[in-house]
């Protein structure tokens, strides 16, 4: 029995240690999306105590906990820090296979320098020395992001958002940079609540009356801009499935009458408008040199009750199911064929998607960059170490494994680096077990070039951060 | 290479060997779902040959027969019975990777004491050795089932069952029990012929006089008060997909008539008669305290030539792929919003919603139970090594791993039990190459109860057995 | 680290080397299904280079050069044959986990000795060398297939073609036979531009005018009779799903009428047409004892730019993710009801679809033949390592994998024949692992006729090669 998650942790062959520690390990992290606060990172407040750190807004750990019958009192409630610090505990040690128990440890050694397990039995033990390291260490946002050796921090922005606090931290010349991304989520939205209300919030942040789509998009095109000079290189989107439906003008417009006033949309008329604005926005991205990414398959918000009790985010949502091949076939190519087809990171949410996805990418790939297509590293739901390796066979059977973008953390807390290392190990291990079978050829330039590429050049390459 | 199929089959390490042979193997077993006859039970009768036990109703034997070429009368037909055992002797020596290869091996050893592996060669002699350990020993199925460690056996019935068997063995006091399961599904399959002679069977049985879909309602609620009174604590439906479309009362009340009449019904109209009975049947489930098991995705009767010659259940099902998330998310969700969620097992017979049910088991989670939503293990088709391992790691990844209900048998076998062995063996495989790897750490006193739990422990407290 | 690529890869265990070495290495290749070109294999012309022979024609290297930023004139365009090949070396060291690594190593090995591993570093020396191997040995169509010692080669061909290659190519009396395969894809693309055209072209080939469907019909199974007395034993044809969906003659010839004038058909009109035809056609296949192939899930060309400027086949294919169980159920219960159901192997792109598709077969199959419905091997984007044993565990698990007819081509290149190598080692590999793992008795009677008849025996006996 190889020792509890030591230096070697996941790393099963000599080739795959020889990978990590050689080239992956100290490289920098290029986050290219994370949900982050910018107004954290500049506040850089300490953390009361590690149940703050790690329990005041991590939705996966909710969901475990609610899994293994704790009551919501310990995840959302009033409960006392420590009590809630025992349930999580408690929770840890039934989820033996769950990235949450390699995360909560990895975390609990790297930042902490606590090698005790976690569970029901060490649960005070653990609680007094990770608060302990906190009162006596630096736990403030800014140093948590130092230590982790990040370079870029891209979060995640409203367009209708003055980016203050990204402004606020350039002057700071820290030694990373926090760099806003466009996520126009709500202008897309036309069969949701508060549509109309945001359109005015829209139309106030761009200086443009808003009356038709075309004012929509012509809105969303002047905060791209704004987001541009803020130093912004990516877009980002999320859908069921990627809308496909063209539809004349007119049509568009009564559609979007419809959704100023909260009257109901069948789907297709959801679809049209979206599809509208989307042509628009990839040209616009395709014009800046942005990056569009496009989350694809989440299902939000599946319990009416908490929903209403806790609002969005709270550990609700699951994976959807939805046809996505034909429709984002028919939206990339509207966009290629225009001429107007920016960068495009593709991320799945189900992983019955991975061969639909790793193969969409060659319809579109050209000169303009290595891999002008990725396929999204697994995300959310997926990102465990199934979820990782068979995206990254997936890729490396269907695509050229060598440029991948690699990983982002799409996280809300300020430890979650170690996922970048949780990444990492399993690249190595992949990679490494091919080397040591003899199915990839050992030429080390290559090998570290491939490696170190993943971990973060070819990111910084693919978005143009330097 | 190993020796085939010892003591040590399936446990590829330390850990999976220790954790086999000292937590699981002497564990009861808890079959909370299997087709096995309580008349058959109650009648005890002593098994003429090894083909009437094997081959007289096993219809994923007579699959793989006739996927090797053999005809037909020696799968239903009326072919001796050796002649039968050596058509399957032969086949199965074909079959190498199929769960049949190694759970005709498992139930040779452990019921007949035969080591030999199976092949056209050895037919005779294996025939002559089994059929002489029949004669010899009791293959009476109390006698299988007592000397298989076997706690419960949860049948499954329909709701105007008498449950007549039920009761009698009740009074004999077994060492085991034999309780009743609650399936719905003829009173739901509103499309089927036959419609509304079963809902008048169903009125006769409740006693209440059927005009309305409140009616059947309350028909099929006097009847789960019956099933509950005798022991009942499991209901069980099976759907292509769970339909969910809501609609008024008028509407429901004018495709009933239609079904009664054995009138057209589209598939819209059906979903919402299957909606409106399936809110009100989760509702009762709920106050009894009862879990809900549904079965997602079986394709039945496809061979429409031999549904005519033989009937169902003879081994012309196969796997459908209809979307399942939505309508599945929104049944769930109006039963919890009304407070009605009752204990919840979502099984899926198509491994690509894996990701799909272990995701949405968490948006329904409470503290009425550890898991109250339970991702069901991996089911007929899926049965597998494969199958198994995919679900328990889709669980681990997604879930808790560690309140798992763990293996049922959904077999109309007596001797099937030696699935339960297959299901400890690859599950203690998998939490053993974590171990070994140092992936999960080593308390003996949490993994013991792991292992215990998903045996055994977990269903037997998640189901009120005691 | 074993050594990159030599005679054990892929061989993990000593069983799986053994299987390999003794039993599948020297079996000679039926390859059922490919797109060789029959003209080239009679006219027997040696290549001018390496770049002719491995860049000329092949969509699966161009795929991969532009997803590493590679411009077009180096895959399609005018670059130099040297040039070229020094893109697709630099493309192919990023390719790590690819086929395309493996089998342009293979080909390098077997056909032109050449153990150094292809890179950017290695392009030049490699490029001379292959060269001077193509200068001094023969390279010719006929030696490449005769040197890998193929049997049956089965091209794809339209119905109206004469074969007249195929007659040339027989009057030659070659070690291996050049067979046609029947592909009336043309005429079953009612909704393509050109339907018309080619519906006239298929009335001059067969002497039957054509007014109504039935007379396509006609056509189909004159022309079939044309192929079948040319040896052909083969039909082929490719859907995104199989349509089934049944309508009156009257609305059958509205549709064909609308079809033929090349107006807008909707897709439920153009299932029924198809409908009708695939009936008609299996019946026909049925009679002449042919198996009818069917390849499902491919979407192509999904990229209008480039498919306008290079036309078909030229890397801008893609996998679709229709649901496919239904209609393919109902097709295939048809021809069996009717009683004229040929023989069958079902192809899928999409490996969601692998468990419906292995569990389709078991509805389907009777004594006519060994497995007569068959799961096809992995193909084109799944025809990887980790695609061809997802099939292949998906085989032995739901259906009989001793009786599978194993690997085909599906290839437009004479240096293809590499990958049933790479097919033979990764099935030696899986059946060696279950063997070193005692999951499987080693008879080696039984071992090496499976091994035998995976690798050619079972595809002659099931096509009736001899």
């Amino acid at each position: 029995m190889k020792a509890f998650m030591d230096k070697d942790f996941l790393l099963n062959g000599e080739s795959a240690k020889k990978l990590y520690h050689e080239f992956a390990k100290n490289m920098p992290i290029c986050d290219y999306h994370c949900h982050l606060s910018p107004e954290e990172i500049y506040e850089n407040k300490e953390p009361s105590d590690i149940s703050q750190l790690w329990l005041s807004g991590d939705h996966y750990k909710w969901r475990a906990m609610r899994s293994a019958g704790i009551e919501e009192k310990y995840c959302t409630g009033d409960a006392s820090p420590k009590d809630k610090f025992r349930a999580f505990a408690k929770t840890l040690q039934y989820c033996i296979g769950n990235p949450l128990y390699h995360w909560a440890h990895l975390e609990l050694q790297r930042y902490f320098g606590i090698e005790t397990p976690l569970s029901e039995k060490t649960a005070d033990e653990i609680y007094e020395k990770a608060n302990q390291a906190i009162k006596n260490g630096d736990f403030r946002p800014q140093s948590l992001i130092e230590k982790s050796n990040v370079k870029y921090v891209c979060t995640t922005d409203d367009p209708i958002d003055d980016l203050k606090y990204h402004k606020l931290l350039k002057e700071k010349n820290l030694s990373f940079e926090v760099l806003p991304s466009f996520r126009p989520d709500k202008a897309l939205n036309i069969n949701l609540d508060g549509f109309g209300d945001y359109i005015s919030e829209l139309s106030k942040a761009s200086g443009i009356a808003i009356n038709t789509v075309a004012d929509v998009c012509r809105a969303l095109e002047v905060r791209a801009e704004y987001f541009n000079s803020a130093g912004c290189k990516v877009s980002d989107q999320a859908f069921d499935y990627v809308p496909f439906e063209v539809s004349s003008e007119a049509e568009l417009e009564e559609i979007f009458e419809k959704g100023l006033e909260g009257k109901y949309l069948t789907q297709s008329e959801t679809d049209k408008y979206r599809t509208a604005v989307m042509l628009s926005l990839g040209k616009k991205y395709s014009e800046l040199g942005w990056v569009m990414e496009i989350h694809i398959g989440a299902m939000r918000n599946n319990n009416s009750r908490q929903f209403i009790s806790l609002g969005a985010d709270t550990g609700y949502d699951s994976v959807g199911d939805c046809e996505i091949a034909k429709p984002l076939s028919r939206f990339l190519d509207s966009l290629d064929y225009m001429g107007f087809l920016p960068k495009t990171i593709l991320f799945n949410l189900n992983d019955k998607d991975n061969t639909v996805l790793a193969t969409m990418l060659g319809n579109f790939q050209s000169a303009e960059a290595e891999s002008k297509i990725q396929f999204g590293p697994a995300w959310w739901f997926l990102d465990t170490m199934d979820g990782m390796t068979a995206q990254m066979k997936s890729l490396a059977n269907l695509g050229v494994l060598g440029k991948f973008v690699g990983m982002e953390t799409d996280s809300r807390s300020f430890t979650s680096y170690a996922r970048h290392e949780y990444f990492r190990r399993i690249m190595c291990r992949l990679i490494g077990e091919w080397l040591d079978e003899g199915m990839v050829s050992y030429d080390e330039e290559i090998i570290k070039e491939i490696i170190e590429g993943i971990c973060f050049n070819n990111a910084v390459k693919y978005f143009g951060f330097k």
